[in-house]
């Protein structure tokens, strides 16, 4: 049974799904290159950033969403379209909002940081603030109403879309034998995994969250969906990657496909941040730059045939500019 | 006659050297992205930005490097290869020459800061410091016995190269109308104008540098080739940009083949990293960004189609910092 029309919680997406995104998304998302980043204490090794910072939106979140929206677009034409987020999901949404010339509301708890409501008004979406428990409810209501409802990772569509990354990893490292991968709602690891798996079963695909916010990495110890409290994940500066807990269906991809979850301090996330300015020449947020972090400080054991997702790259200015002070 | 076997100042390379050049560098160097930068002002206007920063040593100087190199590699591994450069042409060579086990010298003058002379060491090659009078002389020293002499711009075989940047543009974005590409020696402008005014007489091609280093617009204005002190052009921040006059093969092609040369001021250059930085996710140096500096700020009017050369990415942490704090 196809993703499109699969309804239980333990379907999977497979590399046919990924490979219907990968033709849906051409034209639509960049092509991202991927950068080669030497490791401070040894200049010769590079890791293989695979750069989805230098996406319209600065991150991955435009594959799985246009996947999704592609695929009901005469719905999202008529109706509009909804998504729930603050951050690289709202923006990718609203920019395809704009792009394909749709109706997007982008629910945002009350609480937002006013230049993350600006920066997605500016695109032309229109922002509905909802108390933060009704977050949630909220995108229901507008789908029960007609509009489509684009979920951040708990989605087939979703996660065939960012599998589409671990399709050109394959093609633009072929030697590659280890990919690692930034891990929050599961949706990209869950795509990069299905796809490199089918595709290399030889290689090693590693999940990497911040230890401050290591709900996925419990959960695979422990063999089931972990939840942590909101008041645990946010202490990392992580933003990105504050979710509480694996979606539903990134869970079983994870516990199918992926190899080992494992973390990272900020300490070791704010030397990456820099590390990739200044070597790589790459803006990257601290949720973009985890998986360089794990590299770098001998976090996973690699040879040098290692690839990383650096995603994304909406960064605030004085955060970076302290980095850079070092 | 082509840009190989010719002599004289007056030759220009053309388009078959750059078609040549371009399939000699393929798998070397980089085909950069183009990245769509949002108008600070309107942030529905995109320039497309031509993103050589990313390449391995952050800047489009590989192209034309490479392209000379590839000519005579049997002499190269026979005797080495020098270059003069304490900026990105010398990072260029140095990192080709550990890429295609050559032996380098970089000569540089021996007030060059340290860092440039530790960056270039780690990369493997020797650098040799002589007193600033005899930067020009010894590499055509070295050259008389033997070593393959790489001149950052002043060379034909290396404008052939540079020019593989405007056929990417004219792939890349098709409709492009405008192109800007920062001036310094002028080997890159040269390239690029050849390439794009050959394939598409249409499209216009502007080169832009520091007011404060503005030998090569004053050369425009005034036919001919002017060189100014260098204690005049060491007043910009775009250290990349402080060459005191274009080459003499550069300035034959800019006669021929650009409309215009304009300048951008030093606040207009920082607000471009800045711009760049958090919107298009790139660190970019001064030098890289004067292009960028002339469209956010209106000093070129130009339509939606316009393209931009950001190149390179070698910046100072501190001052890059010091941008982001605005």
């Amino acid at each position: 049974m196809s993703a499109q029309t699969a309804s239980g919680t333990d379907r999977v997406v497979d590399l046919d799904d990924i490979l219907a995104a990968a033709d849906r998304i051409a034209g639509v998302v960049l092509r991202t290159p991927v950068i080669p980043l030497p490791h401070p204490a040894r200049p010769d090794e590079l890791l293989h950033c695979k750069a989805e910072s230098l996406q319209p939106t600065g991150a991955f979140k435009l594959r799985g969403a246009y996947n999704a929206i592609a695929q009901v677009l005469d719905q999202a034409r008529a109706n509009g379209i909804v998504a729930q987020s603050s951050g690289n999901h709202a923006r990718a949404v609203a920019w395809l909002a704009r792009r394909l010339d749709l109706h997007a509301v982008i629910v945002m708890p009350d609480a937002a940081p006013a230049n993350k409501v600006a920066a997605v008004r500016a695109l032309g979406a229109e922002v509905e603030l909802v108390p933060a428990a009704r977050r949630d409810i909220r995108p229901l209501e507008l789908a029960a109403e007609g509009y489509v409802h684009v979920p951040p990772y708990d989605d087939l569509r979703v996660i065939a879309g960012q599998g589409t990354v671990g399709l050109e990893i394959l093609e633009q490292v072929p030697d590659v034998e280890t990919v690692l991968v930034p891990v929050s709602g599961g949706g990209l690891i869950s795509g990069v995994a299905t796809a490199v798996k089918t595709l290399r079963p030889d290689v090693r695909v590693v999940g990497i969250e911040p230890e401050l916010a290591a709900d996925a990495a419990d959960s695979f110890r422990q063999g089931r969906r972990i939840t942590w409290e909101p008041e645990r994940t946010y202490r990392t500066v992580a933003d990105g990657l504050r979710t509480t807990a694996l979606g539903v269906h990134p869970w079983q991809h994870v516990r199918r496909y992926v190899d080992d979850i494992l973390t990272v301090t900020e300490e070791q996330i704010l030397a990456a941040m820099r590390q990739l300015a200044i070597e790589g020449r790459l803006v990257v947020e601290p949720a973009g730059a985890v998986a360089v972090a794990a590299w770098m400080h001998g976090v996973v054991p690699v040879g040098p045939r290692t690839a990383a997702v650096v995603s994304g790259g909406s960064v605030d200015p004085a955060l970076l500019a302290s980095v850079l002070r070092g």
